[in-house]
């Protein structure tokens, strides 16, 4: 029985573009940008799936453009940077964020995936005549095409020649002083007031250590991560392709075999965790230490901000005592303020997994997932 | 949102076999039966699928022909009756089994699916020139085909057309006085002896009622399960198309979903039970109440039967524990005989779900495991 031992996969060498379209599309972009008087760049996964990271922080120091991040790009750079002013994610972002892109007369948009989740359910309100679009193989300026022109191409050449704007002048509210959670505001716990959803996350905006992996399962979760500022170095990981439940407690796993040394940190509510908890016991297996918050708000919140019928209910767990069930790691419980501050000094101490049951209120949910909920009510004709 | 309540499916009337055909197949079989020394008859799933257990019954009775069963046709009938002796699963079978199908002069095989597992590898030994062979929508006599012979026309054709033998002439050895674990034999617990497979699938031999349904896993629990003699009206379960594991977690909840006032009873392994361990979960939800039992042997056993490798090992469970963790059911544990009878008074007489634990050995497993294994390692060329 022999088979050959596997190699890394060789990624295909990246091809050329053509440079007349690659050139004439550069002399039509610029001088939109140039003339545009509020500009604003829109980055998103292709940069980060092809590490275009570099690039894309260049062109935004050249030009000294705001940014925003859709839900995919989340992390694309340092969410600390001062360009940057927070998630656009169509009618569930923020006013001042949705209001910023949308009045914008000239759009750049970078790698951009337009799916459901990430356009906040096609609410994203981009016009094409504003609008430079480029992806991995093509650009598309108002309603035309480039082709065979490369998002790496397309970003060097239009950094090269921009020039830098006076950011007094350009709108930009950086969204360390704009994000529903960041650790720019004090927190201080209230020993005996119950965990709410938004103070958790604030606190969350302060635990978050730099260059953690932070993953957030689809739900109370990830809308609430999404508006938590990261610090410096996070990459950030959410199933906003589909929004597939149970997706993360595997992607934990993945990213804590795939990344020694850095804090990891799950947040994953109730319902999906029953989808996929027996991963839980494979991290323990290989001795694998990532901080897992576990949200018992008692079945699918997501879904019962779109319609709150019996099927949203699941059979209660006691989550925490899953540990005992596995045979390693620390189960812990939090359901006021002071017992969260009790659970994280355990966490920030220990050499083994760390699993806290957080428990909140049914309905308790952000703002921009009861916003979610009720487009998607509409939608689906749920009345 | 509105959306019709399902109805059952209604089954497509069965047609009817060509005349001309049908009769030219018995005036076939008919005398090849008459004149076969040492006739046999192998039952299997079609039988069961399309409920043609009365039309087979009458077939037994009419001719005192004894018959086998293969594993997905396991309880075709009452295993309690006396002409039947046994499972035919190729040289995983007992010898007195193998010996008496492979030898008989005249085979007629109802409703069977060679298919690997069914075979017990292939190793099926059922020469085309003694035999009969009909499926769903054709008969096979020696080496040609009649179509559109249905199997239930012919089963009834058939037993017409055959006369009464006389069974001592027969060779017939009846399962109850063969099957490996039976309750023919005396059982008397020896307190402090650890549990072995053996002697707890003899204890189950005398623990399962009358007009169970009974659940097998891949693996330990299939193989021991299949040679276990099953008492009057038992369905018996197992996932023997493919051998998926984990399979029987959720077949035992379909089925106790499905059947109300049935005593049902799960045999599960380890390490199949940790891929759909959540469907507990669901039975506690629904207040469901079947009899589980985790065999805890550390691990993929018959994977180790065919080559034992680190790949085999598995992240060890306090399995019983997972009934606190689901909020429901009782949890036991059993190493002794002593301790499993404890546990199964419990179960006699509890009003919820049951999940005992059976620790055994990693390598203890029936003979036709064992068997199995080193017929796959040869197949797999794995030495």
């Amino acid at each position: 029985m022999k088979c050959r031992r596997p190699t890394p996969f060789v990624s295909p060498k990246v091809p050329l573009s053509d440079p007349e379209a690659l050139g004439e599309a550069i002399r039509e972009a610029r001088p939109m940008l140039d003339k545009s008087v509020k500009p604003v760049v829109i980055g998103d996964m292709e940069l980060i799936r092809f590490k275009l990271q570099k690039e894309f922080a260049g062109l935004l120091e050249k030009t000294g453009f705001p940014y925003v991040t859709m839900m995919l790009g989340k992390s694309v750079l340092s969410e600390q940077h001062p360009q940057f002013i927070g998630l656009y994610e169509g009618d569930r972002s923020r006013d001042y964020v949705i209001n910023r892109v949308e009045t914008s007369d000239c759009i750049l948009q970078l790698g951009a995936l337009m799916t459901d989740f990430n356009t906040g359910g096609f609410t994203t309100y981009l016009e094409d005549s504003k609008t430079i679009r480029a992806n991995l193989r093509y650009v598309k300026i108002r309603h035309h095409y480039y082709e065979n022109v490369y998002l790496h191409d397309f970003i060097i050449k239009l950094t090269e020649s921009l020039t830098k704007r006076d950011p007094q002048t350009l709108d930009i509210r950086s969204a360390s002083a704009g994000c529903v959670h960041r650790n720019t505001i004090a927190y201080l716990p209230v020993e005996t007031a119950p965990v709410t959803i938004k103070r958790f996350f604030d606190r969350m905006s302060h635990f978050i250590k730099k260059d953690s992996i932070v993953i957030a399962e689809t739900g109370v979760s990830l809308f609430s991560a999404a508006e938590t500022l990261m610090p410096e170095g996070v990459i950030f990981i959410g199933q906003t392709f589909y929004g597939s439940i149970g997706y993360t407690v595997g992607a934990t796993l993945g990213a804590c075999l795939a990344v020694e040394n850095r804090p990891i940190v799950l947040f994953v509510g109730d319902g999906a965790f029953q989808v996929t908890c027996q991963d839980i016991s494979t991290m323990i297996r290989h001795k694998l230490k990532p901080i897992i918050f576990l949200i018992n708000n008692d079945g699918y919140t997501i879904e019962r901000a779109i319609c709150d019928r019996p099927y949203n209910d699941i059979q209660p767990w006691y989550y925490h005592k899953l540990l005992e069930v596995f045979g390693g790691g620390i189960g812990l419980e939090a359901r006021t303020e002071g017992e969260l501050e009790e659970a994280l000094k355990k966490a920030e101490s220990a050499e083994e997994l760390i699993f806290i049951e957080v428990h909140t209120e049914r309905f308790d949910c952000p703002e921009s997932l009861l916003r979610a909920g009720r487009s998607m009510a509409k939608t689906n004709q749920l009345d």
